[in-house]
């Protein structure tokens, strides 16, 4: 099946319309009609090569929501007409113990990515900006009626990257939650730890998108440019989710964590951080990563947000559009999440 | 009352025999009267002023256990006769957050260390290494009967050390958990992780120390000096418990990790460490700090050791031997903790 998609077709260089192949439905997959493809960041970074070299031409886009169109006849997850979402990942082993704990995104073997991965087929799994995509239906997502589904897009990637570590630190009623940086991701941690319950806090390095804050659920609002804010709150939060992957002061940050507290990064960057270990001896302290989250976990994720009225703040563009995006995202001039119109692929 | 003691008279001078003033008892204190104590690392430190200027003359010591000779009227929890212990700490706020929550150690307001801090009365804090001393009855431990009291004597700060971090991240049956180090602290967490039913695993840098490791509990003892050992045993461990207080390759240890593991050091290096975030986010992974652990906690331990017949291996000294022993300590050449037999102090 041949379908039309955007891809990039060397390093670095703008994406442009194509034609790609889409594997024949197994038994055991489901096709997607694709109705809506977030643009994260990390699509910008993988095209640009900046994690390495590529598989080129890459089609990215892993925040994926459509409409089922065919089923393979092993397949009782979901039926045609549904609404699903694909996100992060399309395989893993599923019998290694990460796998069978739930954690298919720690699969020892290394699960699938979407796009510029190496399918089971020995082909290389192209993403989401495109037209049509054949998925294992293990690894796709059910969209609950209520979210719209435009705005329910980004959850697939930056709503389970923050729903995770916020349920797994215990982000909830009488825990105070700081998040840094309010962008793509930064504003789903804001809307999801309010809606768990917690007192959050958004520590943004200035005070501009405050009101915005405010209005998505902070109940506070600093500026970590401003050094007397490391003074004022240290010691106050149980748990920090730091968005923000350019390289932060970590022990500063840890100084902002109360007793037995956890600052966990959901992103990451490219040169090593310098830590001091009595920023962690102090007040037992942790430092943790994690990277979005298990299959079972992000259906929970996205039937959460559908019983509280959760989606992502976006900006809906036509595929044309999609080269002024990346520049805008570089920029951070979006707010929160540009989401792509599929039906202008082609 | 004047008692005698063994103190450094300046910054890395030896330590010499002395005369101190201990405070009357008051009616919320115990006078005991030290029969042993033990000699910890960062005795040594603070008397050759690594950890930055000290008051001099300086009498190190916070692994004290000995017979309470006298208490204050409104002391009800130690009698006269009792053997008792004191560890790292002789008071604290005793009204914050975490002293309420059990965490002396973690006092917002500081905790008052048993040398070298500030009581509450303005003096300076004089430690262990002394014939008697006078602590607030609520930072007095009950040493149980069947431990042997000398032997008993670096759990107050070795023995609480790493307990605690085993306590906190669930050592216990199926849990695997790596020591790192097999000295003062981590023959004791080999012994200790070993009662909690969790299967053990020494890495040292050689394998000089293998047969001991073993009979101490260990399941396992590997050589981190072999860079093969990194790969072979890549994710396999619930918990480390770092007990080098020298830079380690923080990296190369958190890939030791399982998913949700955690590396937990109980010392620091004076210079910050390198860390490359992607060893966190891969797995889930945790970096934390604990620093000794609270009272309530420090009974527990000793009771859990007296059930469980632990007790440190120990080389019992005369006063006299303690300017060898600090070098032998520095040399790593003692198996594992040296213990002043108090008599000898004058």
């Amino acid at each position: 099946m041949r379908v039309h998609a955007y891809a990039a077709p060397a390093a670095a260089e703008p994406l442009t319309p194509t034609v790609i192949e889409r594997r024949d439905v197994g038994p055991g997959d489901v096709l997607i009609r694709i109705e809506y493809a977030g643009i994260c960041h990390s699509d910008i970074h993988t095209v640009n090569g900046d994690w390495g070299r590529q598989p080129y031409p890459l089609v990215p886009g892993h925040e994926i929501v459509g409409i089922v169109a065919e089923v393979g006849a092993d397949v009782t997850r979901h039926r045609v007409g549904d609404r699903v979402g694909v996100g992060c990942m399309v395989d893993s082993c599923g019998e290694c113990a990460n796998c069978r704990g739930g954690d298919e995104q720690y699969c020892v073997e290394g699960m699938v990515p979407t796009y510029a991965g190496v399918d089971r087929d020995g082909t290389v799994t192209q993403g989401g900006y495109s037209t049509h995509v054949v998925v294992d239906a293990g690894f796709v997502l059910s969209v609950p009626e209520g979210i719209d589904p435009a705005a329910a897009t980004p959850l697939l990637c930056a709503g389970i990257t923050t729903y995770s570590p916020l349920r797994r630190w215990g982000a909830g009623p009488g825990k105070r939650v700081a998040v840094v940086g309010l962008g793509g991701l930064g504003h789903l941690a804001v809307k999801l730890a309010h809606a768990m319950g917690a007192e959050v806090t958004v520590l943004s390095q200035s005070l501009k998108k405050r009101e915005d804050g405010l209005r998505l659920g902070a109940d506070h609002y600093h500026a970590t440019g401003d050094p007397g804010t490391f003074e004022r709150l240290a010691g106050r939060f149980d748990l920090i989710v730091n968005t923000v992957s350019a390289a932060i002061d970590v022990d500063a940050h840890l100084g902002l964590l109360a007793v037995d507290g956890t600052l966990v990064n959901v992103g990451a960057p490219g040169e090593p951080l310098s830590l001091n270990v009595f920023s962690l001896l102090k007040y037992r302290r942790n430092y943790a990563g994690s990277m979005i989250g298990g299959i079972a976990e992000t259906q929970e994720m996205l039937d959460f947000c559908a019983a509280h009225g959760i989606g992502a703040e976006i900006e809906v563009i036509p595929a044309e559009r999609i080269n002024d995006a990346y520049e805008r995202v570089l920029a951070s001039d979006v707010r929160y999440r540009f989401v792509i119109d599929a039906a202008t692929f082609g």
